[in-house]
């Protein structure tokens, strides 16, 4: 398989995280792409319409995306434990994933604002909306820590992914001050091989 | 059950086509909802964090989103026809919910720029990127218009509410002119039932 990649993208990481985590990450191949919301990688948008990474390209030659898929497909392909197959744990792992990727997604949003578009277009009202979505989904995993404790599932890789992002984008949010449980929940977290691997750079 | 809710909204209008084609609409209360990208409404961020809705409030008491996991749930609610349960046809209807969900998200940023941002803080190139990934991700389907024939999935339905969209948002698109394939296959999928009572408005 190859995975379209970038070793800054939070949505990557999670898909490398999982294939650690199933142990087939050996067959994965890394194809570096730059893509950007303005400047699109024609070698991405080739196999994705959306120019948008990860995008993995299966043995059979199929493109698969968003990193959704992509994480049950590879959950497919290993022994299926990161996505329970169905009933209330189903549901809770999926929710979790929605809530981790909307945090990530209004980061990315917050950091295109703040850094891809001319300074003299920002609009704060638009990051304060962003950031406040940031804050409430940090609030709501807090406070709730203590049912994530011993899970292992795409919805709190997905949070792992989100909070490693906002460290590595937004360390002066400084979101351990307000969220000592989850400051707690991801220092084990992050120790995990499959995240030390594959730390944001 | 509850829905939070908005009738200009193409993600909530996914959720519905999918309760009426699953003939479980009749178990969906509606609950008005006003999400915007900066003012948002706490009736929803009560559920749903991300304050964005679709957000489905189910029997049990559980918040579930987004629009892909409520669409997932009430298929397991029906009898299950909306999401292959595995293998290739699972995969194509997973990433074409991928490809037209993506191009939902590039408009409504597109909105957002055009609609919700003051005039004077607006940028060409990030709706000209955005307006790229719609263009792109309708030529994808348009060249393979052939294979959606006869397909009722989740993935032809979210294309359905994309196509239902630009009509609604971006009429000056003229979207049909370069993609005649697309412009006869919705014609035929705008006239079911599931479609026509869940009219943007």
């Amino acid at each position: 398989m190859k995975l379209y990649y970038a070793a800054s993208s939070p949505f990557v990481r999670k898909c490398l995280i999982c294939a650690h985590e199933l142990k087939v990450r050996d067959q994965i191949e890394l194809a570096p792409a730059a893509p950007h919301p303005v400047n699109r990688d024609r070698s991405v948008v080739e196999h994705n319409p959306l120019g948008k990474i990860p995008t993995l390209i299966t043995d059979d030659g199929e493109a698969l995306y968003d990193s959704k898929v992509i994480c049950e497909y590879l959950n497919s392909l290993g022994d299926g434990h990161l996505l329970p197959a169905a009933g209330p744990r189903r549901w809770h792992a999926l929710v979790d994933q929605a809530l981790a990727d909307g945090i990530l997604d209004a980061a990315v949003l917050t950091r295109y604002e703040t850094v891809a578009r001319p300074e003299s277009l920002r609009w704060n009202d638009w990051i304060g909306g962003q950031l406040e979505k940031v804050r409430s989904g940090l609030a709501d995993f807090e406070q709730r820590v203590s049912a994530l404790a011993g899970r292992l599932d795409i919805g709190v890789i997905t949070l792992g992914c989100a909070l490693g992002y906002l460290d590595f984008r937004f360390a002066s949010l400084s979101w351990r001050d307000e969220h000592p449980g989850l400051a707690g929940w991801y220092l084990e977290m992050a120790q995990r091989e499959s995240f030390a691997a594959t730390q944001p750079g």
